[in-house]
């Protein structure tokens, strides 16, 4: 299985600078000063490339949002019970999430993923089952997963990265669900980037500062006790991640492989970006950083990608939101390169020479 | 035709806290963290507030975008040349600007007005003919305007939002056109605030470090010449403005009226909205900050105002590129609002009291 992985890793390709040099030529002679419209500009010369076609329409987007439970939360790292994670993914089901109002706002179809939830789901129209376990192991006491099973869910990644393919994805979007989940990705985040753990451990879905404490304290205990590799990502995606983590791990190298753009939402889709851009460097090209949350360590995790984000609205929410309304913004940059008139065409004088 | 516009201004109402406090009532019982939505939920509140209604929708949204042309545009203040002014408003109307595809994107409509264009435009569909004069005095000379044409220009803004009431409005963005409007809106900033030419003077479509040095100095000579009265924001808008940045702040000051939220858009409308605030302090809660210009001056706008701008993505267009995008953001705000489950209708756990 881990040949598999090293096999779609290996196929991801650099961008080519010809498709940026093209939409750029495009871009100046479109009836603006030149440059004016910023990272929109920078944001369609970017999916130009990664779609190699200059000009690109974005018609079918999706949201991923992969559900896990996670055994550290009989640590009491979390404001909320465990019971949420699946009772948040029946509320997804009957579209009252947060998630689902906002991918709805920018036409998106959200898929979600039970790749680790500790409740046993019938059959659900918009549900996919990959369960690779019921909950991860207490990370605190021991690996959170085996290196098979963290493989398996990076499996349901890349698999999930498949079914868009063959949908003609046009923009994927990753989103998470799981109570406790911010452990994981803290863990990961000062494991990979050698951070210390109190700088990039934050308030959660809104811990007090006892828990806080509490929880920076976890975090160092499961360092000391699983020791993970920085240099062997799936060693630390094993021992600190989580089950979701890593499915958006294995989507977001999927999706490169595929020359799909892809849009990360916030902290722990972010851990499991740096994961993915760990295994392949290039893969941090296919990524658009949809928002700067306000969970502190958050800016670490793009500073180590080396992706500016798009919004920054606050939020910390996850599910996948921030990727969804960043969804608009690169939708309207590919818009800008396609729809509007160059100078020629309509007649309007250029910049004095 | 003061008088008219002080009874108007002394119409404005200040928004009521029990509106706001009715909007994070149900923002709290939403299946989410506390708060955990960040700006949105101010966004939602303020929107709720304005339009004191606890359950809006936003259906019909404009944009206006006021072109005028420029005196000062004789000194050689601008990268482009003055019949781009005309020349745009052309392209507006065949829908090939960047304004035509954010707004769009978004589902705006574009209303392109007139105010002070030097050139005779036939009558054509989606433009409203309301010229003041063909173009403002040159104000490093003399007054851009005379008090009498700032109020002509200002009441075509409190016409615009009369019409966007009538035509149930729920949400309108401010747009400018105007070849060389960068230097009567540093002029504003700088008389307005108090701050150095130096300090909010900036490059505008793109001009060189030389045109840069000639900019400051005019704008220097048209205060010194001039001497506009900050504490008369009139006689600051007639000094140094121009035909469109008044007629903006005639929309923000109609709107407001009307109770109908505005989204103000980059540093032109902004100069606007700072002498509409000046005029009734009141007026700010009625705005919505689209996004941060790379224009150097335009954070000292919003700091002037108070408010924190939605969006920074380094665009420098104006036309009311920044309000469209901003839109998008709000509406899904007010979604937010409209649109989740609460934790009782999807029986979700709440946070451990």
């Amino acid at each position: 299985m881990e040949k598999e992985l090293r096999v779609r890793l290996s196929s991801i390709q650099p961008l080519k600078k010809d498709f940026f040099s093209r939409a750029q030529t495009r871009l100046d002679r479109l009836t603006k000063p030149l440059g004016s419209l910023g990272q929109l500009e920078e944001m369609a010369k970017r999916y130009v490339a990664i779609v190699e076609e200059v000009n690109p329409r974005i018609q079918q987007k999706f949201i991923y949002t992969f559900a896990g439970d996670h055994g550290v939360v009989a640590e009491g790292v979390s404001a909320y019970p465990k019971e949420v994670t699946p009772q948040m993914v029946y509320n997804f089901l009957r579209k009252g999430a947060a998630i689902n109002v906002l991918a709805g706002h920018v036409g998106a179809k959200v898929v979600v993923v039970d790749i680790g939830v500790d409740h046993e789901f019938e059959p659900l129209e918009g549900l996919i089952i990959r369960k690779v376990a019921r909950g991860t192991g207490n990370l605190a006491r021991g690996p959170a997963m085996s290196r098979i099973q963290a493989l398996q869910a990076i499996s349901v990644g890349l698999e999930m990265a498949d079914q868009a393919r063959a949908q003609k994805a046009d923009l994927v979007g990753t989103g998470d669900m799981g109570i406790g989940n911010t452990t994981p990705s803290s863990a990961i985040l000062a494991s990979m980037a050698g951070l210390p753990v109190s700088l990039v451990t934050h308030r959660g879905t809104g811990i007090d500062d006892a828990t806080l404490m509490r929880k920076i304290q976890i975090i160092e205990e499961a360092i000391e006790t699983n020791k993970p590799d920085p240099q062997d990502p799936l060693d630390v995606l094993a021992k600190v991640g989580g089950f979701e983590i890593a499915g958006i791990a294995g989507l977001i190298i999927g999706c490169a492989a595929h020359r799909i753009p892809v849009v990360v939402d916030g902290f722990i889709s972010t851990a499991a970006a740096m994961i993915a851009v760990a295994l392949n460097n290039r893969i941090k090209e296919y990524l658009f950083a949809s928002h700067q949350s306000v969970e502190v360590g958050h800016q670490f995790m793009w500073e180590y990608i080396g992706q500016k984000p798009i919004l920054n609205l606050s939020m910390r929410l996850g599910e996948g939101t921030g990727a969804a309304l960043a969804m608009f913004i690169i939708e309207a940059a590919v818009k800008i390169l396609n729809e509007m008139a160059t100078f020629t065409e309509a007649g309007v004088s250029e910049i004095k020479g």
